[in-house]
């Protein structure tokens, strides 16, 4: 039987870390295997917020950067492919084609398109209010079957799911329905706790620090604000510092013990802190090891541009296939005969 | 000293009748040998208020139909271009790079969408929103001058001006801001009076009516509803019948005669019709001829495929200077380079 497919990524932004790997990665690591994955460099989707040439000149080594953390993290490149959506011109096709099967006010009522105008201080471009569109495009060019969700995404993915049974009722049975893959976590906090991990927040640990970067950045993690000295009773739910060592200390007796003493106001925060940093170092060796092998330039490249080729071949594909159904197609090759007709007959005469 | 370029044209939704004639096509002739003309046919505008397969279906003989009206009316074939908008898969590029350029708000405030949407029955689709950033990317992508405009269409130009301004401080000066050229007149209205001249109300004399079905028509025009007997004195201003004379009938004298006789009840309505009839006859008739040369089965076709591939060579151009302006074209040339030296680095190995 063959695999299902999967359709995930994200914007060229920035590096990858901690809250990343929380939130996503950990599950494509386990997904890679199970599905057919294919990974998006969605830098069309990043120009929704970030179009300014040096957004788009930075995303060159954010998207290098983007894949080389992936791989660090356990995904296997001869796994899964990984493309540049601006290097796939047909993508365009395949979202203008879609844009009269959804509503503006359906779009309109999806919150979290009005969340990322006000994160980025503008204005909502008309492309940020198709975000969802472009993205069902992406998904559907690619005949996705399965899209891994968390509850910041689901809306976007029933947008869709929408758009692609609109296509089928009216054109005929081209595009499977995309799926949820529920498994997707919540953002991270930050190591300065309130704000999610992100990078332009300057809160994030990457995946590639080095150790003593690590270290450093937990050193100065926010903890209970109220504990301002080592034997006064703490609180350990919703304290980054503790929040941190659940997820990536697999150490749960040394977790359980800090807490209680960190409760009875029997620990320092250097203690508690010192065993995090071990814990996420521990954590990160390995990826640091992986990363080394695949460093040396132009493997990436390759990989990204033997992934992109191959899915523009899809998305040809898929473009054919919907303008055909669409009757585009046949109108112009209907045309063209005629003109091929036409210039025989006059050749005769 | 080069000629200015002009884009204009309109959607493939049903020959062209006599309100086309005197809102924009009598000036096409005019400005054809003013200026290079370059004249679409928007199927893919089409697609924002009729996208279903049997309207796609109809846009074909459309198109023919409407190019031959054209054509017949004096447009000369070997002055301007016309071109299939959706047999140039780039256009759908610079449609989508653009569309960060305008906010949604600046769209909502375009009332002629809201009109668009309300006359088809439909809730807005997001693609009708995106209607004029589409236009933008028709008239930028063949860096046209000017584009001939009436009241309706002013608000469409001037978001095409915003962009295209947007993109030239952002990215680099690439496009000429399009300006205004007046000329279009309003709408004609229909034979029965009260709504505009279309083909939808059935309420049109098409430029391609025998002389038989153009007399019929214009017997059953409304005239002064208040006037039941030809002795009872009408009313000249509004009057359907006048309208037209004013428009197409040369006779200025024989047109002030009867508004004459009309205003103090001395003239049947079946003589102000049949002058009318006859006026618009003359007016249609070396159009006819015209038509006759022209309707050779693959004539149309070949001025339609010269057009549109001479248009689309200049819209990948222009798909190629914008992005290679925005950066996009130097990212993925660099990684593609990248992979190369990779290979042959393999290969000594």
């Amino acid at each position: 039987m063959e695999k299902k497919r999967i359709l995930t990524g994200e914007r060229p932004t920035g590096k990858m870390h901690l809250g990343h790997y929380i939130g996503t990665l950990k599950n494509r690591v386990k997904l890679q295997n199970e599905y057919e994955s294919i990974y998006i460099v969605a830098d069309l989707h990043m120009l929704t917020t970030k179009n300014k040439p040096e957004h788009i000149k930075a995303s060159e080594q954010n998207t290098l950067d983007m894949i080389l953390d992936q791989i660090a993290i356990g995904i296997d490149p001869g796994n899964v492919r990984f493309y540049l959506q601006s290097a796939i011109p047909e993508i365009h096709e395949v979202y203008t084609l879609l844009q009269n099967l959804v509503t503006v006010a359906r779009l309109e009522r999806i919150p979290s398109l009005k969340d990322m105008a006000r994160d980025a201080n503008i204005e909502m471009p008309f492309g940020l209010l198709g975000y969802p569109v472009l993205q069902t495009a992406d998904i559907i060019a690619v005949k996705s079957h399965l899209v891994p969700v968390g509850k910041d995404n689901v809306a976007h993915v029933e947008v869709a799911r929408e758009i692609a049974r609109r296509f089928n009722q009216m054109y005929g049975e081209l595009f499977p329905i995309p799926d949820f893959l529920q498994g997707e976590n919540a953002s991270l906090i930050g190591i300065y706790g309130k704000q999610k991990m992100s990078k332009s927040a300057d809160n994030a640990i990457f995946l590639s620090d080095e150790p003593g970067v690590v270290r450093k950045k937990v050193m100065k993690m926010y903890t209970d604000e109220n504990r301002i000295r080592a034997d006064i009773p703490g609180k350990v739910e919703g304290n980054p510092v503790f929040i941190y060592h659940e997820l990536f200390n697999p150490n749960k007796k040394e977790v359980d013990d800090l807490k209680a003493r960190y409760l009875e106001g029997k620990v320092g925060d250097v203690e508690v802190k010192e065993k995090l940093a071990f814990a996420i170092n521990t954590m990160l060796e390995p990826f640091l090891e992986r990363r080394q092998k695949y460093s040396r330039s132009g493997i990436i490249e390759e990989i990204l541009v033997e992934g992109t080729d191959f899915v523009r071949k899809e998305v040809q594909q898929t473009v054919y296939e919907m303008k055909k159904m669409m009757g585009f197609t046949g109108i112009w090759n209907r045309i063209r005969r005629r003109v091929e007709k036409h210039r025989k007959q006059l050749k005769k005469e």
